[in-house]
């Protein structure tokens, strides 16, 4: 394995026997009635849209469905090749499989022959779930900040809602990792007898004080961008600017200082030696940096970046025991698996194990796994092979 | 102690018997002539002032000189009470002593009734050296950016000049912590007979990778505010969102996850719950860094923050060796006393042990602690009791 992950990861064509093949995304429409959904944070919204993709067959007996939360800026596009219609924001998939092809298909570790698996995207997000770029049907205009907050809770508690109109009343297992993981908890929680099997990676009950302040800087960034006019930009120019700087600041958070020394260490961009440049480019990274900011803002909305952090920020597991995690965990009937990885930082292994012990503590089966990797929160997208062995021993169970 | 220092950490008036009083900072200028400074980094700068204060008596052998090197924002206002004509940027410290007052004064750590206290400004700075905020007297403007790029080996060698105005031939001791450690590291290495005793505290060789990724989006938040104007930004409203988000960003790095997390933990801002705000404060910690920003805003330059964040990017000691730090470290004569704690995320223990490493490997006196603390980068500023006992061992010694 090279630092970028492993060094020969197949990628899949959709005419390959181990890919899902082309797919599309689907839409259901929730609260379009006259009684909008009723939200965590007291605001409501209506109707609500939920986006999804599926791979793989529902059982008769409705007992194979795997359901897979995305993380912080992902979508439901999580396997096989993009057929959609595309959009400004989704051309960034078009030349590559969806972002967990390498774990979901046909004899992959979720094995789609056996599993039907579903990944739906949240509300707030800019991927098809209804978010602040959708148009609200009050107004005719983009919400912008007019968007209610919404929470972990109401990603869950939608994505339960779309599982009925699947007609799935449990889930053989929810899976997510990192702010998914925390969804994948929500359900179990929120949901026992709806979640056989609970699969979270790279996160815990909440994030830390510092992920706070982190994304407090990252949401500084966005709000005080010349172009964020109040989230009110959809006509004009957005905050690319401010919303570039929180992405950056996002990926030092992904990688691990061990794996920034090792992929980049103090190596100078195309050349040799320091030009002297106080604006410019000198270090190798400071242009990944550079680029990761440039290529997500073609990519993903700034308000979205506003509502998913804050949805981050919010969510505390242990609500569900009245601040007491093991009396949360109690409610859980899953068997849990949770993986943590030595070098994260945003959510150490310390939460991991928090989780677990609680878990452990409330009678509740648990497997914890903490895995030695060098690449730091990224690590569960990364280390493939064995998220893959774990993950795959875990379902056959 | 608390997570905020010393709980009852005393603070001396300019009265007290262990101040050194009222100081006025005075100025040297040098290369004011026909001929202008040569910088590392291939510019000049000429005439060049330097702002420095002193505390205690040169003795009779000009053989008590300590010189104190200031770290990224800091100044040449050390020790005692400001008596000083003020200014914009100068007036946050009106009402408390120098930065390092707990330890230079008479019957302190460093103790001014034995030593000569140095503290100079470095080149590049708002604090009254040479900057980009100075006059360019050829062109009677400011400089901005038209400043040329300094590095810690012009810092060094401008002091070098100060001392020889001074009429010091050798310090008695270097010292300096996080960048002002590797400016004290500098002397040592390019003036080896002139420094006795070298103090390094929470630095190393180099900064790391993760290092350059924060420094590098710090500059990004700067450079694209949009009050920044390409540096020219002294007639009107200066870019203070960016500098602000640089500076919010610096303070999580400055501090542990452990520091954050007993600090303020998920507690809210004067409430006991949330109130749903994308873009209001709801944490303690949000409130902090923001808090941060804001009043940093107020004494701190933006093209400042620019040009001494690109010197500690440069900086690497062992250019000395020609990339070999322990034939660089040969150079040193002084007697090295290097400083780590343990939760110190920006100059991790690591790079400390590296220095030590190499002095000793190259056959050179030097003594190592890595002081076990919860406060992170913070702590040589904050663990006072135990730095104070090490540095005075050390100098009595």
């Amino acid at each position: 394995m090279s630092v970028d992950g492993p060094s020969h990861k197949p990628v899949h064509g959709p005419d390959h026997p181990q890919s899902v093949g082309h797919v599309v995304a689907r839409k259901e429409v929730f609260f379009d009635g006259s009684e909008p959904l009723r939200l965590e944070a007291g605001g409501s919204l209506g109707p609500v849209e939920i986006e999804y993709e599926t791979y793989g067959e529902l059982s008769s007996r409705r007992d194979n469905a795997v359901f897979i939360c995305h993380a912080l800026t992902g979508d439901a596009h999580a396997a096989g090749w993009d057929a959609g219609p595309g959009g400004p924001l989704r051309d960034y998939r078009r030349d590559k499989p969806g972002w967990w092809d390498d774990v979901i298909g046909p004899g992959k570790p979720i094995d789609t022959r056996r599993f039907f698996v579903i990944c739906a995207n949240v509300v707030g997000s800019c991927y098809g779930s209804t978010g602040p770029m959708s148009v609200n049907p009050a107004t005719g205009r983009p919400y912008g900040l007019s968007f209610p907050v919404v929470t972990v809770g109401d990603w869950a508690r939608l994505h339960m809602m779309l599982l009925d109109r699947l007609g799935i009343d449990a889930l053989y297992a929810a899976i997510g990792g990192s702010v998914g993981g925390q969804q994948a908890l929500e359900m179990a929680l929120g949901w026992p007898d709806r979640v056989r099997r609970l699969i979270v990676l790279s996160a815990g009950r909440r994030i830390t004080a510092q992920g706070l302040g982190f994304n407090s800087v990252a949401r500084h960034s966005i709000i005080n961008d010349p172009y964020f006019n109040g989230g009110d930009y959809y006509g004009g120019e957005p905050p690319l600017m401010g919303l570039a700087a929180a992405r950056m600041l996002a990926h030092i958070t992904y990688l691990s200082e061990d794996s920034m020394g090792l992929k980049f260490g103090r190596r100078f961009q195309d050349k040799s030696g320091p030009e002297f440049t106080l604006t410019g480019v000198e270090f190798e990274v400071e242009s990944y940096l550079k680029h990761q900011g440039e290529s997500f803002v073609r990519r993903y909305d700034a308000n979205s970046y506003l509502y998913i952090t804050r949805a981050m920020d919010y969510y505390d597991a242990a609500v569900w025991g009245e601040g007491d995690l093991v009396k949360a965990a109690a409610r859980i009937q899953a068997r849990t698996l949770a993986v943590s990885f030595s070098s994260d930082w945003l959510f150490p292994p310390e939460l991991c194990r928090e989780l677990v012990s609680a878990l452990c503590r409330a009678g509740r089966p648990a497997t914890y796994v903490d895995i030695p990797s060098r690449y730091g929160h990224d690590a569960f997208l990364v280390e493939t092979e064995t998220v893959s062995r774990l993950i795959h021993s875990f379902l056959s169970n």
